[in-house]
């Protein structure tokens, strides 16, 4: 592609020397950028183009790195990491050694803080924006909080800290009417309302015409009610959430008109007390399939840009759980699904079509998702939620004290567990093996193939305590090898001294590892270590090798290998597994490589 | 005591018949019947003094349990248990095989749900209000939730849910004004202004009666401006925080005036959408110490009840946490000291007093405060967030993702880590070694001395990684035994082949034990299992007993046990801790014999 500005930008300061129709030309050139290496790399799309001319206006009117802008969530960060010396590397986006698709202070100084998961930014800008008052610093901190992001709880609890303080501080609310599928919840409405004609805006100046109309008395009413303190003034003023939460509201401006929103940011930045600013913006802006379909090139792999993503509907795990629960809820009106603004890529979408009355999309609001299953449990319902790995962390709590204290029948299907590859840091599902097997009264249950998926979701329906299955981001890699044999683990391979221990998509690789170095393979099914005749069965082997796609501390290898140590075995055993690291964006296959966790690793330490 | 009416009540039903004087007599005998146990048994005083009319008045109104009432949080359900068949187990209150001080399903089927965390209840009430409907059953659900509690996201997450719904839910606000100390934050300010002369009922009737007294057109014009669908009404309607978020509000009402809280709960019950009505309660009401000072008497041990709670300040790993952080404070200015609502219960508030520049009441939001804590950290600050260990389990996400990606020095207080005794299955801090030291990038703390603690908080204020220093709620055991020594472990006792390991308040035990049987004693300061030094040490014996207060799986006493068996240990391995169990209340001393962690256990396993 051939940029005629965007390859001259080093630093964002360069953007305020920019007359508007330069920026308007910058503005198409990122867009181009943007859909050529997300065609190529795979990434976020409609979310990214939705917010060029908002980062434009925000790199024009602030100071960074002096000034901190916080993206929330860094899915939408594109256009900002080009603005700031990543042009020339941007064609590394999502590859290893490349730069991340997520806002990353490791690599940029201009990344002021990490941002995978969201609702997170204005509690983070707001801790940034205290200590440079309290060290004396110039320079602010500014929250990019998307519509959908707001849906999380974090967002609220930060907003009622910062509205009682006297902070010049700034968030930007990017409301493009979507998170990553329709948005949903009241908030969305009331946003709605706000953005519609009967917004306070409006009814404001549309009463003071009315008053100004009425003759005689009208211009007296309209000072009468209007001076400052009385109940009307108090009641319009605070008549909208943010407002009653005490921040200062100003907007909506219409994200994509760049003059406008240069010029509210900067009255915005000079508000004397804690801001709000509504931008609305359409997500996929300038590309014509992203525009029509949000949500489909929301996270999309590589495609052709002329012909837009292809349609084909993909089968993964995740399509597979869904189907699951159709079938399931088909025959049994207690089948319920939950999804935290993830109905799509958590394979739902069909279920909610089916089933509307019994699916609940709750928005980014896991906490919310999993202690309303509880209490549809409780209420005697069979609930699922799907949700992926990592957002689950946000919902620990809520599994030990709502779900697993009163051992309620909870289903939680645990999609994108294990490394999930591009993504990288923020997004691998690595923990949730040491955290889920922690808690009390919960089964995990960790399927190697889409049949065992199928029958694993079946077999939880009857469940009456609290259950996990989990599995990892796209497809199995062989249909025939593992069947679902409603055991707890099974056996592999040759009688040997030496034994494989994992689960999972490591399976595959222990399968043919196992074959060609004559071992053998202990494939586990259900992820507990106080299985006795799993540990009578490994006391046989003089060689116990585990493989972990996940944390080490606190996982699956190290809770067994305790129970073998206290039972007296005096073999050889040996445990790969991540241990103490966050893993980069890489694909899957290399990341597996890189820690030992491959194919290669497993020959290496059976031969 | 002599009870006329309460000793009678054997089911709510009964309520229904009574007259409203005999109500009245009623709700002083439960204040006389909770001041007396709770001065016996110590437990929650101000939130159950401040909720006797409007727990009355719910089961007057509701008719449990085919209706579900859920309180948020549990602490303020005394007066229910009371009503509902525990009146004469009522002096078991927080003791072993007695009543839990907060609802517990296994103890009753009035107990709708689990309430010892805040902010759930909502979510779960929802829960079980759409199981009934689904179920086609009869009944409803209702969440009473305190103002405290509403500053919890997951309540907001909850709410943004609900109010987009058609359903007949009602949510009661009980607004004290406070959570646990003074209530912080926007909401509470949006509150306040609601309760105040400027709401917008009395705007609304002002108005009225303003227009109406203009001559001639006053009438036409109130009719033209509240005519439906007018900017003005929607303006009006909607102009509290809750009408923005789509709920109906009512009140708010005195909540001690129990003809008026059960006209108007019948009023709600009635509302065709999800309704929140606003009862103003007085913590402490009914009982002079307690109002006015409701902060000292919300959680309390034993006392005198003509004498009120002594005053002598205690000395506890709280106070030395927070007067360390005093002395930290004076030298450094960057240290940051904050809470979410436990100033008093995690020793800040001589803090907050001393410097209330740095510190940090952010509310019931464990979430924020660990992201909050992060950006104070990004930007250069020293910030140390006490935070009890269960409640901790809030943050877990946040500290995985905001903290430990980019290895930020947040440093972290754990209080209340380990068996917190008579507050039961909710409050013990069993997770945490678990959750944090599988965090990679985390350092976790536990000393077992005031000295240690002091020191070791002393020395985290140089770390530059994220760091945890955990300690039990109480005073030490003994002074003299154990003082700071920088080493990652220590090893007591005679040269022998056995040892015991553990850290934290059991090293007591330990170091006793391991004097009567003349064995070696290795007390962990650092809960590492990575340290090489350790391995080799433990190489040196052939028994090794594992005591743990905390959960087993995932432990640090399992973890060090899979690096011995890796490294080729032949001897005994011997672990105990609390194995997939939730704990119920009794005393600490009584917890821990149970789980084979006291004194006698270690004589017994090291004999």
């Amino acid at each position: 592609m051939d940029y005629k500005i965007l390859n001259t930008i080093e630093s964002p300061q360069q953007l305020k020397k920019l007359n508007f129709s330069e920026l308007n030309i910058l503005c198409s050139e990122i867009r181009d950028c943007i859909i050529d290496t997300v065609s190529k790399n795979g990434g976020h799309l409609a979310s990214n183009l939705g917010t060029v001319e908002l980062t434009v206006a925000l790199h024009r009117v602030f100071d960074c790195p002096k000034d901190s802008i916080l993206f929330d969530v860094g899915h939408q960060s594109y256009t900002h990491k080009l603005l700031t010396g990543r042009f020339h590397s941007f064609n590394t986006l999502r590859s290893e050694n490349g730069i991340s698709g997520f806002t990353d202070p490791k690599e940029s100084d201009y990344d002021a803080f990490i941002s995978g998961h969201s609702s997170s930014a204005v509690s983070a800008a707001y801790g940034i924006y205290k200590a440079k008052k309290l060290n004396g610093e110039n320079g602010t901190a500014v929250a990019v909080v998307g519509d959908g992001a707001m849906t999380g709880g974090m967002v609220f609890e930060a907003i009622n800290n910062i509205g009682e303080d006297k902070a010049k501080f700034l968030i930007v609310l990017n409301d493009n009417e979507m998170s990553i599928s329709q948005n949903v919840g009241s908030l969305a409405r009331h946003l709605n309302k706000i953005r519609s004609k009967s917004s306070y805006h409006t009814f404001k100046d549309g009463l003071a015409r009315f008053l100004n109309s009425i003759p005689l008395i009208g211009k007296w009413l309209h000072k009468l009610l209007f001076r400052s303190k009385t109940v009307l003034k108090n009641a319009i003023y605070h008549s909208n959430v943010f407002e009653g939460l005490g921040l200062n509201y100003l907007g909506p401006v219409d994200g994509h008109n760049l003059k406008d929103v240069i010029n509210l940011l900067n009255i915005a930045k000079n508000q004397e007390r804690p801001t709000i600013l509504h931008v609305v913006t359409a997500k996929g802006k300038g590309y014509k399939f992203a525009e029509e379909n949000a949500g489909k090139y929301h996270g999309v792999g590589p495609f052709d840009p002329q012909c837009g993503v292809d349609n084909a509907l993909k089968r993964d795990y995740s399509s597979v759980a869904g189907e699951t629960l159709c079938e399931l809820a088909d025959a049994d009106k207690k089948i319920c699904a939950l999804t935290a603004a993830m109905s799509e890529g958590t394979g739902l979408n069909d279920f909610a079509l089916r089933y509307p009355e019994r699916f609940f999309d709750v928005g980014i609001a896991e906490q919310h998702a999993m202690t309303f299953a509880a209490g549809l449990a409780k209420g005697g319902l069979s609930p699922y939620f799907a949700v992926y790995s990592s957002f689950l962390q946000r919902a620990y709590d809520q599994i030990i004290h709502d779900v697993a204290i009163d051992s309620l029948p909870v289903k939680i299907l645990v999609d994108r567990a294990g490394l999930v590859g591009e993504d990288g840091k923020t997004h691998h599902g690595l923990f949730d093996i040491s955290f889920l097997t922690s808690i009390p009264n919960m089964t995990v249950y960790s399927p190697a193939s889409f049949d065992e998926l199928k029958e694993i979701i079946k077999k939880t329906a009857k469940y009456s305590t609290p259950v996990a299955v989990r599995y990892p981001r796209g497809k199995e890699i062989n249909s025939d090898l593992f069947k679902f044999t409603d055991r707890n683990f099974d056996v592999f391979g040759a009688d040997s001294d030496t034994v494989i221990v994992t689960f999972g998509r490591l399976s595959y690789f222990a399968y043919e590892a196992s074959n060609e170095n004559n071992v053998s393979f202990i494939k586990l099914n259900k992820l507990s270590a106080s299985d006795s005749q799993l540990i009578n069965t490994l006391f046989k082997f003089n060689k116990i090798c585990f493989f972990e796609e996940g944390i080490r501390s606190g996982g699956i290898s190290e809770q067994i290998a305790s129970r073998l140590c206290e039972n007296g075995f005096k073999g050889q055993v040996i445990i790969n597994a991540i241990d103490n690291d966050f893993v980069s964006c890489a694909t899957v296959d290399s990341q597996l490589k890189k820690y030992n966790l491959d194919k290669n690793a497993m020959l290496g330490v059976t031969k």
